[in-house]
């Protein structure tokens, strides 16, 4: 039995700070007010020319460039006002420990009186309180519908209402537990584990618990069921930056693929305004454009669409690696890809038996 | 404290019976080439016109047309023979207690030699080994990814190897259980509730939950996350039928949500040829075209396609009783929709205080 990992607990202090967050949010403009003043914001810039990709932080960000939304201006007023009921709902949802999602968000305005002609400006809005406190929508207790899963020996201790202090182990289900909200912010209490390996198909997950990789490699176990939704790029940080697990990423043999990889290890330039997200030391692992060759896999020919992204990726700042760059060109000279499932043509256990141990000598080896 | 519900386990049979059927079957297939005969089979058709809405059995059943597949027959002959391998492959899978998708299976006959041109090749020959042994993929270990899930007072045991007799209350994880293949198969154990409740959206499954809708009314919640899938549906079933729990289905307010709650009721033309998937006696409780004029819900309006989706289900036979042609009719004269979201315009928990209170409160009226 390997050594258990432990932690103290970091995960239940970030309510206090978003509340005092927006807390503080409120005083700031309460105070203008009272001092004769029209309140105004100073929010960072979300438009795509304030993106940045920063070395420092290895993933992108926002640039420096700010907007000012002020009570003076009259084409202003609405949105202002609208922004601070955003703040004052989303501090009701965690001083009475209710969640929410974007669309009801969009409903609850009207049980206020505050009107939103369409959803996409109360999600607008939200992503600009967001950027403003530097912190993800789900911090303030909204919430998407997530389906990304988790399974492996780590035991976690639950911080939402009702299970406080209550302990689960991540193998207790055989199906894997859906990385929620509870999960999300869970305590990591115990591991045994010394790895994480991130799927991208759940087939291919449940392949891998059935086959006890999680015992074999002693790896906690995460599928993202395509494009990794932000709490399981939160949880796979954490994994990695609180108990020091390396974290290895198995996606499709494609660009779709290559980029739900890269997506974890850098952000996406759509929560570029929020911290915590990705992972800059996960590793890509496959299925690369040379796998394709190397194991002779079943393919299917590119599409116009799939040369369209791969022109993109191409261009793309976080793909400017060596590892990134051959791999494109490879798909580019190739014109085919090939999905996680294409190893069952050489039995169900090759993917394990054969790929993947191969994938972890390779990577022993360095 | 309710009186507790238990009951004696019939799952671990089907394992056993679904490998009997493909050995009877591959004894069959032998014995008609021992004597010297060219092997066939006669399948149920699945064509349109064989798919017949059952009065006895509430839902769409396949009609008694057969076509016969022989290997007499040259133009047959591939088919036949790679049915015959679909058959050994599933059978292979249940001895062997591995899992598999459609995809998967697909890729898998590559290591057999077998060869499809796509897979939809090989998920025909899927639905005609269902229809002909009259038991759904999954009785074959052959899995979508699905991702509805389940919470309240219910403890199963599990039937899965490795987890054989480990039992989990399914209260344990507050974001509620996936309903995977370990679910689905699980043995019912014991449980306190008195309904289930069928959801078609999280957001408002995670509203339930965190308003304890499962201590107030002592049910079980299951979230469908838009269609259910068929592990949800045969989940549904066993819920309604072993332990005896009325079912209530909450939907969106517009023609696919009443589709939703329809396929839960009655089965769908896809799956006509498999038993055990629909719950006849569960009842569509909302959000009704009723409920959107009677709560002054925000609305959308009808899109063509609601409109010609709107005409289908009118000519339905599933949908001729009272209740569904009153609300189509009235969905046609509004002309507009409503989310289970909506509700939030009055509050957040408006919809647990007021909607879903008065709903039971008419049903424990009839």
């Amino acid at each position: 039995m390997a050594r258990k990992r432990r932690r103290k607990k970091v995960q239940s202090r970030r309510r206090e700070e978003t509340i005092k967050a927006l807390t503080d949010l409120g005083n700031r403009i309460y105070n203008m007010m009272r001092n004769g003043e029209f309140p105004y914001l100073k929010l960072p810039s979300r438009s795509v020319s304030n993106i940045i990709y920063s070395e420092e932080e290895r993933g992108y960000v926002l640039g420096s460039k700010t907007k000012v939304r002020s009570a003076a201006n009259f084409m202003h007023l609405k949105k202002f006002a609208q922004f601070v009921w955003i703040a004052y709902f989303t501090k009701e949802l965690l001083v009475n420990k209710k969640t929410s999602t974007l669309r009801d968000v969009y409903y609850s305005s009207q049980a206020y009186g505050v009107d939103f002609e369409e959803q996409s400006e109360s999600d607008e809005l939200i992503m600009d309180l967001e950027s403003l406190i530097g912190r993800p929508r789900e911090d303030m207790n909204i919430f998407p519908a997530e389906r990304a899963a988790i399974f492996g020996d780590l035991t976690i201790e639950y911080t939402v209402p009702g299970y406080e202090g209550k302990k689960i182990n991540l193998t207790t289900h055989p199906d894997g537990l859906m990385i929620g909200h509870s999960l999300r912010t869970s305590e990591f209490v115990e591991t045994s584990a010394e790895r994480v390996f991130v799927i991208e198909k759940d087939a291919i997950f449940n392949r891998f618990i059935e086959e006890r990789i999680y015992q074999k490699y002693k790896a906690i176990l995460i599928s993202t069921s395509g494009q990794a939704p932000r709490a399981a790029r939160y949880l796979i940080r954490r994994l990695n930056q609180e108990l020091g697990l390396p974290v290895y990423i198995f996606t499709d043999g494609d660009v779709w693929g290559l980029h739900i990889a890269g997506v974890i290890i850098y952000g996406s330039a759509n929560s570029a305004h929020v911290r915590d997200l990705h992972t800059p030391d996960a590793k890509w692992i496959g299925v690369w454009a040379s796998d394709i060759e190397k194991y002779k896999l079943p393919t299917d020919p590119f599409t116009e669409v799939d040369m369209k992204r791969l022109q993109e990726l191409m261009r793309d700042p976080r793909y400017k690696g060596e590892l990134w760059q051959r791999e494109l060109e490879k798909f580019r000279k190739l014109k085919k890809k090939s999905e996680l499932e294409a190893f069952s043509r050489y039995g169900l256990t090759y993917i394990v038996d054969t790929y993947l141990k191969n994938k972890m000598e390779e990577i022993n080896s360095l």
